[in-house]
């Protein structure tokens, strides 16, 4: 058995995007195993666990991340994880991964992915809400996607916009209001917030939104307005509906499920597609297990392993 | 973060047990959290994802165990096993533990509980169906809890038979047929049998049985009527409807949900118990995530470990 710390940093986002794309193609025609994630409540915050087999790249396994806010204050990341990996012909722990960095890069490409099928044009303003290791991922993933004129960043904190704008230095990047971050073709939102912070009237018709931030019930950074001018599209359709950005709106009657167009796998293989330059299109991410078996096959092939005894 | 490859044969039994009761009578208080376990099918097999949070013991955490019954003609065990640990106040991974002994011997421990306070007398002929690695973590536990006289075992397979007779010297064990292993006062059986193997009318009344085989959809090994004369106990009631021994008769329509008698939790609490000495009492083991955690702390107390980098 192999053990992975490596950080991951160093993969290739482009290599990174096409295998996250490849995996929600699989999704998308109905040729992958992944349960809902389980969640498990902590003191101070969650775990979940999300299994999963994606038979396109022969890898099963399960990544274990948690969810604990206070984190920083006692200088931990506030998301860590660990990927198991299983040989599927025989069930054996092949490898262990730090995740950790693993878990930013996948949900990058994600929205990388999503912005590349569903944004209304190939070179964007860039508006971000949030400017944690997330925000920095999907800047870092959809570079390799659409030419980036112009990133629009905004934070609760105007120290935190200011450390962003320097780190993302290789970009036209200034620190704006959040409604100013609304002037842009795709909006990223990548905050733990539990109300709405995104006002409908701000999104411009034509506009993408990756709606990042929401991954639990409960929580949800955009106008339920929003959701109904928009066409949805979720990562996959139980686990958006427990909790992704459109749980509580459903929860609380305001959207329907029944009103999402459909999931991202279903865009990439082309059975979906945006339907008008002028109508908002969204993305609803809540990370799925699949993701992470496709970064994990890159970073065992490119990672520094550890050997470790098993049997 | 500790790697422990140890493989827990070393522990002391009656700590386990004790460890194990322990933590099945926080379940019938239900102080646990314990979602069922999740299954993914894969080529030669599946896996199981059990995640769980035992306050009590401060532990939290996730088995990943597979089940792929052609590993032996390739020299590996059938059942491989990791467990993840996570600190309960930050959710960072503390330690990955090879968990494939672990998860026999903390099995071993559930049937010595149970035979503990349901077996009719403290003095008892233990017969075993089954000689692989589970019948023999039976033994070892439940010599643990009861006085064990004499040991009836039998399996397909004579010369399985004869190895585990010469692994038992320390005890009266003979090999004998499927229905001779019934002339016992606790009945195990460890085997992955698809359909029932030991006949109603070979169970004496007031006999104790432990079914320890049946852990999936359509795993069967008793004769269905033996259910409907027993006063019947699960580990838990979600896992053992789907996966336990009463799967299949209660999926047939032969048996119902509602006949079983409790937990073994609530038996461990004094909440039920064995109501009549001439009655046959019956414990129905899937194997619950809190086991493990249960014996997860044992060994990372008592085993040397491999430090890794996580952080």
């Amino acid at each position: 058995m192999q053990y992975f710390s490596g950080s991951g940093w160093d993969l290739d986002p482009a290599e990174v995007n096409r295998a996250v794309e490849s995996a929600f193609a699989d999704h998308g025609y109905g040729l992958v195993q992944m349960p809902p994630k389980v969640y498990i409540t902590l003191p101070g915050g969650d775990f979940r666990t999300m299994p999963a087999y994606l038979p396109s790249l022969k890898m099963a396994g399960v990544k274990v991340v948690n969810v604990h806010p206070e984190n920083p204050q006692q200088g931990l990341p506030t998301v860590m994880a660990l990927t198991i990996i299983l040989d599927i012909a025989t069930g054996r722990p092949v490898a262990v991964l730090n995740a950790t960095r693993l878990t930013d890069i996948r949900t990058g490409s994600a929205g990388a992915v999503a912005a590349k099928y569903l944004a209304p044009k190939k070179t964007v303003t860039l508006g971000i809400a949030g400017t944690g290791r997330q925000a920095e991922a999907q800047v870092r993933a959809t570079a390799a996607e659409l030419e980036i004129e112009k990133i629009l960043i905004w934070s609760r904190n105007p120290r935190h916009a200011d450390r962003f704008v320097a780190l993302m230095d290789r970009f036209d990047c200034t620190s704006v209001s959040l409604e100013k971050v609304c002037d842009a073709d795709v909006i990223v939102t990548t905050t733990p917030s539990r109300t709405p912070i995104i006002r409908s009237e701000w999104v411009h018709e034509g506009t993408h939104i990756n709606a990042i931030g929401a991954d639990a019930p409960g929580k949800e950074e955009l106008d339920p307005a929003l959701l109904n001018r928009a066409q949805v599209f979720v990562d996959d359709m139980a686990q958006a509906t427990h909790s992704g950005e459109v749980n509580v709106p459903i929860a609380q009657g305001i959207y329907r499920q029944e009103a999402i167009a459909g999931t991202l796998g279903e865009v990439v293989i082309g059975k979906k597609r945006r339907e008008r330059p002028d109508r908002i299109t969204l993305f609803d991410s809540t990370g799925l297990a699949i993701q992470d078996l496709a970064i994990a096959a890159i970073a065992m092939r490119q990672g520094t392993a550890i050997d470790l005894p098993f049997l």
